[in-house]
């Protein structure tokens, strides 16, 4: 890999990472990866299909819709056209507004949201003059979906007790794929890069609001942008990452730079990505898991139940300790609703995290009984359950690893499945299984954008 | 002042600023502090103007035209129109770009930068179905302008080791102004202030580059859009500037919030706004003014000049001590530089802040022999400079408050001449003066967008 320098270096960090961008093959990238690639757009695109026409869309449209440019793209699983930036913030939106898009579970960060987000806005725009090839597409993604994670390996956990690391290191990813797709050479890489760490943003304080997908979609916006200003020779920084005043010293403080360059072109983080079956921070999925397996497994009914215990991880707790949440945006972080709507309705897809859900009495009542302690000796995807019923007996439950984590994978077809649960209100019969196999063939495309055309109800 | 709680209670500052800038009523803002926010506008008109060819705005306009919204709003001194949200970037950048801009000097925000271009792009928008008056504008305008600098006062000085503080806290200020404008009632002003403060970004490791204008320009952007947002409905933290993980903790550290609400309404945070008589960062102005002392008092020519000691306030050296700049956006943060040409030209205008004059043999040679020193004892505003003479001679020079300083202000007329020469080469013959006479008379203006209908050359 050329222009990769010692990985202990981590003073030209953001050299070698726009030289790693500029100098990659898709050829050097094996059928595994790919295929990871392949599912996390399966994923993506069903989440985006599942909230397209949430209210925060229906808010942010309303807002954004007077000062859009020319209909350059469309918004999955809606009508609406408008210029590509803005496609891509509102797709960005869709797609993780429901909590439910894939994460990479070593830094927490959503990683399609800003690279496939802002990819599939470029590629509707060039579709008219230049069209992107699938290839192209799902190569710039793998890319993308790399640096980003890379730059979230060396900040994490510090960073993410106060920021949304896919607002910030998310920004990068979508400015390393759209430049990659542009054309920049290493130069106007790194001044993407620069330009992208500029506007890294998100506050955590922004949980349960419409600005916690807002922050998301600003990452593919941002980064895309970015990635086109310096085409048109705007300079910034040559090394925003590392500088004393860049982004990882301000925004995390002191961190261990030279992990992001650590085998760079040899290893994919994408190959780390997983994919949710719950509507749920990720961190809440174990405890589910265990309640769906007590209900089920045990035949228990939400009557029976005298008390639930759980033991976690930390960070669960810390993420998802919401105890009384307020609206279904606030459930998506709260462990004690996520169990009580696992016993209540066996499920904890979209509809179980409403506003009348979090509200609902038999709900409540439920979840009045949980408590939640922590337990470092835990994995993040690890829990242990205690359920005890009014008749005095008690069932334990100790789920190794959530469905959906890196050791219990969803298959091909649960992807598909969700996919179409997710896309059932918005595409008419069929199309949805046409979309998923786009996805599936997307290398083979001659152009990307077909699977934004498919997309529109 | 209703809704103003204790100025000690930080716990409710967002909310308690929100109320302020609803109940805000024009007729309380006295007649001086309505004279010091029109020589706000016309110092950043008179910016805007100077910057409006500068490269940096060429480049952002040749990636951001062509996905531009409807021609709603101008760049001040171009032809181009577009949506209003890049016409407040655009025009933000442009005011910002030679440095020239206004400086709260207790923070050393620009607060003009974020508040008027965010202002003047939505009267331009609202021009054709409901004109925003001339005191509507001048009012919205101080309201921002107070947001923002209060807010600034309390993250400063900590904040500005790393960031933009225009960037950052200059968000609010656009919010608030144009959240007024709209007529937002408390709580979509808390939540546009949520909105703005999750975008809060700007990095000092951009210094030199284009993007540091960028970065004030986004304020202005993205800081009317949260005030549009929020008027949609769209949804944000209740405490975005004082909770656990909202701005004030994550962008700052510990800080005393209380500062932000102290005297809120009584006396008003543009009166203290000060305007450059040179194009370069304000901390450097004492300096030029004391070599100017020696060059145009003594008779001194560069030939002369054997060595340059000058005594600063240890902020100017942090900020300005740039000593071998490589182009003029770093020659602006040089006191070496700006002694030099004081030395060399008798100015410190922007055309000493080329590359070319940068990279001038009789300047560098100059620049060469000048020394600088921290002192603490020395106001920000306030230096010493001892010139040695080839000869022996040496001249001692103490300048007391630098011109453009609160203590020794440029009068309405030094504003009027920066401002014609910074048109010079942008507008028409007698364009200026009329344009000058609108700023004065903004009060009496039945639609605001007159002054952007006179700034198209």
């Amino acid at each position: 890999m050329s222009g990769t320098p010692d990985s202990k270096d981590a003073r030209g960090v953001t050299r070698a990472l726009a030289e790693f961008v500029v100098a990659s093959r898709f050829d050097d990238i094996g059928a595994a990866v790919r295929h990871e690639a392949e599912r996390s757009l399966v994923n993506w695109m069903g989440c985006a299909l599942g909230g397209a026409h949430h209210a925060t869309l229906d808010a942010a449209l309303a807002a954004l819709l007077p000062f859009a440019g020319p209909p350059q793209a469309g918004i999955i699983g809606r009508r609406e056209r408008l210029d590509a930036p803005t496609a891509a913030l509102l797709n960005g939106m869709s797609a993780h507004v429901l909590d439910f898009d894939d994460t990479h579970l070593r830094t927490l960060l959503h990683p399609s949201v800003p690279v496939a987000s802002s990819l599939l806005a470029l590629a509707e725009y060039r579709a008219a003059h230049r069209p992107l090839s699938g290839a192209e597409f799902l190569h710039a993604f793998i890319v993308g979906v790399d640096v980003e994670c890379r730059i979230a390996n060396a900040i994490y956990p510090t960073h993410i007790e106060q920021w949304y690391i896919t607002g910030t290191a998310g920004v990068f990813g979508a400015a390393a794929a759209v430049g990659q797709v542009l054309g920049l050479d290493a130069v106007g890489m790194v001044s993407a890069f620069g330009i992208a760490g500029t506007q890294a943003a998100g506050l955590r304080e922004m949980a349960g609001t419409m600005c916690k997908s807002f922050v998301h979609g600003r990452a593919a916006q941002n980064g895309m942008l970015s990635a086109i200003m310096a085409q048109s020779g705007f300079t910034s920084s040559a090394r925003v990452i590392e500088a004393p005043r860049g982004f990882a010293r301000v925004l995390v403080g002191d961190c261990d730079l030279g992990v992001i360059l650590e085998g760079l072109g040899e290893r994919w983080e994408i190959s780390l990505n997983t994919y949710k079956p719950h509507a749920c921070g990720v961190v809440c999925h174990p405890v589910i898991d265990g309640c769906l397996t007590v209900r089920n497994g045990h035949g228990v009914t939400p009557a029976q139940i005298a008390a639930v215990a759980l033991r976690v991880h930390p960070l669960a707790l810390k993420l998802t300790g919401i105890r009384a949440p307020r609206g279904g945006l606030e459930g998506k972080w709260s462990l004690y609703h996520s169990a009580a709507v696992a016993f209540c309705d066996g499920a904890a897809g979209e509809e179980q995290y409403t506003d009348a859900r979090v509200c609902d009495p038999q709900v409540t009542a439920v979840r009045e009984r949980v408590t939640a302690e922590a337990d470092a000796g835990l994995r993040e995807d690890e829990a242990r359950i205690v359920v005890t019923l009014t008749d005095g007996r008690r069932i334990d439950v100790h789920i190794e690893h959530a469905l959906g984590s890196v050791d219990n994978p969803m298959s091909d077809h649960d992807l598909e499945r969700k996919f179409i649960g997710l896309a059932a209100d918005t595409l008419p019969t069929g199309r949805a299984e046409q979309l998923i196999e786009q996805c599936w063939q997307i290398g083979a495309l001659t152009d990307a954008a077909q699977l934004a055309r498919l997309a529109v109800p």
